[in-house]
């Protein structure tokens, strides 16, 4: 074998390596975020995105929908936790409606307040649900619960539809791409408007705060289209370690309460809800931002 | 030219591209935080340490040490704001000590309160303020301020020797490696409470949140040093994007004061002192851990 023979197999074996040993990452215009210690070990095409499964030694097990990280099990119950428990605080609610969160945590989350009847879940790709309930044990007993309906549909237009129900609490938990664009209309939010309770709360999963972004989240919220559609629009936050920055926001919505108005007690400590995250005095801290967060 | 030649060449010239464009990262056990459009304009390898300087599209100039990536240009204010106006508002100092900080931010922070009248700066590396006079322009100004001491030494000695000042607040902004060990000895921490007075506050940068950790950092502050040998521990936060997990925890320490007996006013309002990532609202948020980081 000649010199050159084996500097090109080093070489190409090099490549090969560092392309080998890092595959799951979470990328953001400025900085990518790239787990040491996991390995892919699903892939589905769906009719909509592709999903995968990664394993990582630390973080569990890594959601990620067309090449974006959606979720770890190492962090999941921060986002969960806080997208659920915030709003929930606010209404004794017997109809809840969740659009997307495919993966089940929301609906863990929301299955945790026993005075619920019915919970209506509208999430467009089952295959989503198919690689959860096989991959992420912690969110699996959720779909078993009775009081869920799972609807396998475009949430656009299932709100176009009148079926009687006046949701108390609405959770959207969606990725911010693709099939989830019908979702941002006008003609979407006002069909929403109309399956809400006049005392409705609303928690959207809003955005990573991100990096040297152009306008802050403050002011994204003010100029999207809910926020224009509700009298009550607030940010909260909480830290995500596997989304690049490290921190994400939610948002809240209502015609009728202002969460700034904090009841005088809450249902995580009056019903004794198990949470990993959440607490009271932190629902409060929340909603607390960074002066340069808030600037419009 | 033969086709291996060819080959070998690509080859080559792909490594080189995959090292040339992203230079620059911030390193944890679970996952790293890469920069896209980072380029290394400054190397120096000090006495003690070896002190690089990139400049990036979005973050800024960064400053690295020994490959640890210790500030950005972009979010340092959010942690020096954080790091010297938490304690601040519990005292009203004339003597300050700043161990370490070498970059100046600390510094700049602490000289925004006339009141102030001795301003004393232990870093043992000149070559970090050096890169940082030239490399970091919103610090400069902060070394000129006539109140200013700087003394290039190691601070285990400084504090060895008595030199009849009794400090009101101390802020101790140092990397947690090398040579920093010998300041978090039990000799190093009992001298430096012979330098403060009995009604003192020391801040510390304490630690990442970090990701999948063995310890909580509540459980780590409450083992450490400073913690047993101070009445008062308590932790507060920051979002720092650019280190990996994107949260960083500050620790509070003091023998007389309890941070969380707020005061009922706070020097950025009263004194109007510019800040654009603390607020007094964000002070008190700042200490409301999330659950499962509070566990001991």
């Amino acid at each position: 074998m000649t010199l050159e023979y084996g500097l090109l197999i080093i070489a190409i074996i090099m490549i090969i390596i560092r392309n080998m040993k890092i595959n799951c990452y979470d990328r953001a215009d400025v900085m990518t975020t790239r787990f040491h210690n996991s390995k892919r070990i699903y892939t589905k095409k769906s009719k909509y995105q592709k999903i995968e499964v990664f394993k990582d030694k630390n973080l569990g097990h890594i959601l990620s929908i067309d090449g974006d990280v959606q979720l770890s099990e190492y962090d999941e119950i921060n986002y969960h936790e806080m997208l659920v428990h915030v709003p929930m605080a606010y209404v004794k609610p017997t109809n809840v409606l969740i659009i997307g969160g495919g993966d089940g945590g929301t609906l863990r989350e929301v299955c945790k307040y026993p005075d619920i009847t019915n919970i209506v879940m509208v999430e467009i790709d089952h295959e989503v649900i198919n690689a959860s309930k096989r991959f992420f044990v912690n969110f699996r007993s959720a779909f078993a619960d009775p009081r869920v309906t799972l609807k396998i549909m475009d949430a656009f237009k299932y709100l176009k539809e009148d079926n009687g129900i006046l949701f108390d609490a609405v959770f959207i938990d969606v990725t911010d791409f693709n099939q989830s664009d019908s979702l941002f209309t006008q003609e979407s939010i006002q069909n929403l408007k109309l399956r809400m309770a006049s005392d409705a709360v609303l928690g959207l999963n809003f955005t990573s705060v991100g990096i040297a972004e152009p306008k802050t989240p403050v002011r994204v919220l003010n100029e999207s289209g809910f926020g224009e559609r509700f009298k009550h629009k607030r940010l909260f936050q909480s830290h995500q370690p596997v989304f690049t920055g490290g921190a994400y926001t939610f948002a809240f919505f209502s015609d009728s309460v202002d969460p700034l108005d904090f009841p005088s007690s809450f249902p995580v400590d009056d019903l004794e809800l198990e949470t990993h995250y959440y607490t009271s005095a932190l629902h409060k801290a929340s909603f607390v931002l960074p002066k340069r967060l808030m600037s419009d």
